[in-house]
């Protein structure tokens, strides 16, 4: 089967003058690129008369147009009107539709909203659940047409109900195979030359692409195409390069292994935090549930919170400052012991982008890991680049350690020959 | 002058894959809409030989086209040849530019990295002091043409270094005046309700346009055109009706307007956050030079945390709950002790999807203050939403009801006639 091509068309004003940032042509590609689709082009166009233009450009080039966006009530949402043009028919008042909306918004009567009732002629109405202004379908010169709301929630709701059941069923194409990983705390570049370097003997894959989720603190490496035990051993390989703890088959975030690990051994968990200031505490509470393994996370920046709250030595602090093994291993104990946890991590280091010092430079950061059956141990490393690179990193590395840590300090010396950057 | 039209394209499989989200378009047209040109559209397209019409198209559209990516060393990267063929011309080995990234990455030298200093004929080179690929910019059937570098940092920095000066001093355009404020606590369809009572009065404003922020938790709004008094009294009467303290002039977040204010005053702050879970401490840190004004926050996620490390009652927590005004006054209370803190905060509610009840719905969260000179106190509120929602918006909530209770307990009396939602 040949490809079927995709053109997305997000509409809004405020996309092209960058007030936000497009979320949808990347969901929709993503969502259409699995189920075998090729994606020809994203746009972000303005609420003006150059829509037609382009709504005629993309059925032109594509087997799927989708336009979203500019369906709302008010003068500026002309979307339904060009499309109408587009098809070369009016719009007409749906009295259905409309009987529709009233019912599912029943504040709503004037005549902004009604004009959300305007469909073009000859266009299937996709029924929207999730908000006020229904999608429609059409077809022009043998390109398949969907129009659908902007708003995220009832986009991707509308895509989800509507959009990719339909495509899927009339379209029929083969699913691209993909094997997905997770790479923790590599940077771009140093993934980029190490994934070079093994393609280089894996000539069958089709594509190595990735994504940087900062959000996430981690990098999705999506291998496409091949026989998937090639593409195993190219994640395989990968992971001897760069540390196994870094490179994860699927799609995962270091709380969600953390928390496994912790589940699957029925241990809870404490913190200590300084330079991450709540950053792990944060994340790890933002999976629901997570009160069943987490029990705190004791954030103490200043020194006096760290000697009140932990029992951190005056002497240690003065003898070997906050941002060493020592205070780390203090830190670690001090709340492993109050919280009364089977495990618990301590962070401190200096997160920039003042205070570093020649024997401490920023992006030196100290970990102590303490727990109820184990000995306390304090490793170091040394992140580069920004204030938030160091503090999003620092959270990971935590995680990762005290899962490490939970099969014995000694494995905590892997940790050595990691290819981070 | 009539309009300058920019075209902007970004140009990566992995943006028509959906595996990353463009984000030089926002910056791009964000910056270039600041200074008085009006961006057409923004398309993501794929490395293939689909490149040259759509670089064509853009010629045809536009005064401007920036073309951003597809720069890099490798066979994938083409966007070098298709502008090349856009002029109507070869390519050129630069020796100089050869010797410039030489000089810069000495341990480059291989064939591939040489590509980077093939450059279209008749194309200036633009230096690239952030990265090894050069940019370029030329002229195409009288439009501008400039081709920058993928990588964020690179694409930013040679913006800001050839990209924007060239094109103020080339069209000298007068710049739209604009004035904009920061939205918290409101949510989208209630500001948007606002805004359109408040716009019928005020039709002299050019535009009223806003982004969502959700990193930052809050709304950006964007006044643009008329003069600044009509501006400015757009957003007195938008403060006066959904109340002052959740609409302010400039483009802040909360934790800066926090910060401000304890600088101000030379005051310091902790905080108890349970089902913020770290989120407040974690926020006030991104700060660099926080630690002046926060010493830390105590992460009580379960209640023996609350117990041991803030001296909450046992029979407090039994008779009351931990989600209630008097567990989070003993939070506040128990933190500023402790930490010696001027101020402190306590967050503690139901962040959900589980945990709620009739008389505690999901999103009910409770807020304690404690000062060291003032009374304590507690309100509470109810957010409604996802579990990410409600813990954002504790977030930003706790910073500013912080910021009311220094002006004394009674002033956090108005947060009762706020219009969040």
């Amino acid at each position: 089967m040949s490809e079927i091509s995709v053109v997305i068309l997000s509409i809004g004003t405020e996309l092209t003058e960058g007030i936000i940032r497009d979320s949808h042509g990347q969901f929709l590609s993503s969502e259409l690129t699995a189920r075998g689709f090729s994606v020809r082009r994203i746009e972000q166009l303005p609420d003006n008369d150059g829509l037609l233009a382009r709504f005629q450009d993309g059925v032109n080039d594509a087997d799927v147009v989708i336009i979203t966006g500019g369906l709302g009530p008010t003068a500026d949402d002309i979307t339904r009107d060009a499309v109408a043009n587009l098809c070369g028919k009016g719009l007409e008042f749906r009295e259905d539709v409309w009987e529709m909306i009233k019912d599912r918004f029943p504040r709503l009567c004037g005549n902004a909203n009604q004009r959300q009732a305007m469909i073009p002629e000859g266009c299937d109405v996709l029924d929207n659940p999730f908000g006020t202004a229904p999608g429609f379908r059409g077809e022009v010169d043998g390109t398949l047409l969907f129009v659908l709301p902007g708003p995220p929630k009832e986009l991707r709701g509308m895509a989800e109900l509507h959009l990719f059941p339909f495509v899927e069923h009339h379209f029929a194409l083969p699913v691209r195979e993909l094997s997905e990983a997770s790479i923790f705390l590599i940077g771009e570049s140093r993934l980029e030359e190490a994934c070079r370097e093994i393609a280089a003997d894996n000539a069958d894959l089709e594509s190595v692409l990735w994504g940087t989720r900062v959000q996430e603190r981690r990098i999705s490496l999506y291998l496409r195409g091949g026989r998937e035990e090639d593409r195993l051993r190219f994640l395989d390989l990968l992971a001897k390069k760069m540390g196994k703890e870094l490179v994860r088959l699927g799609d995962l975030n270091a709380e969600q292994i953390l928390f496994s690990t912790l589940k699957e051994r029925g241990l809870t968990f404490a913190a200590a935090e300084s330079c991450t200031g709540g950053m792990l505490g944060s994340v790890l509470t933002s999976l629901p549930g997570s009160s069943a393994y987490f029990l705190g996370s004791c954030v103490s920046y200043a020194d006096s919170f760290k000697r009140r709250f932990l029992g951190v030595g005056e002497a240690t602090l003065s003898q070997y400052g906050a941002v060493s093994r020592e205070c780390a291993m203090e830190m670690a104990l001090g709340v492993l012991d109050a919280s009364g946890a089977d495990v618990a991590c301590s962070i401190t280091g200096i997160a920039g982008p003042s205070g570093g010092s020649v024997e401490k430079p920023v992006g030196t950061v100290w970990f102590g890991l303490a727990g109820k059956d184990g000995a306390v141990s304090a490793r170091q490393f040394r992140f580069g680049f920004s204030r938030d690179s160091v503090r999003r990193r620092a959270t990971v590395t935590a995680m990762l350690l005290t899962e490490i840590y939970l099969d014995g300090d000694d494995a905590l010396d892997m940790c050595g020959f990691w290819q981070y950057s």
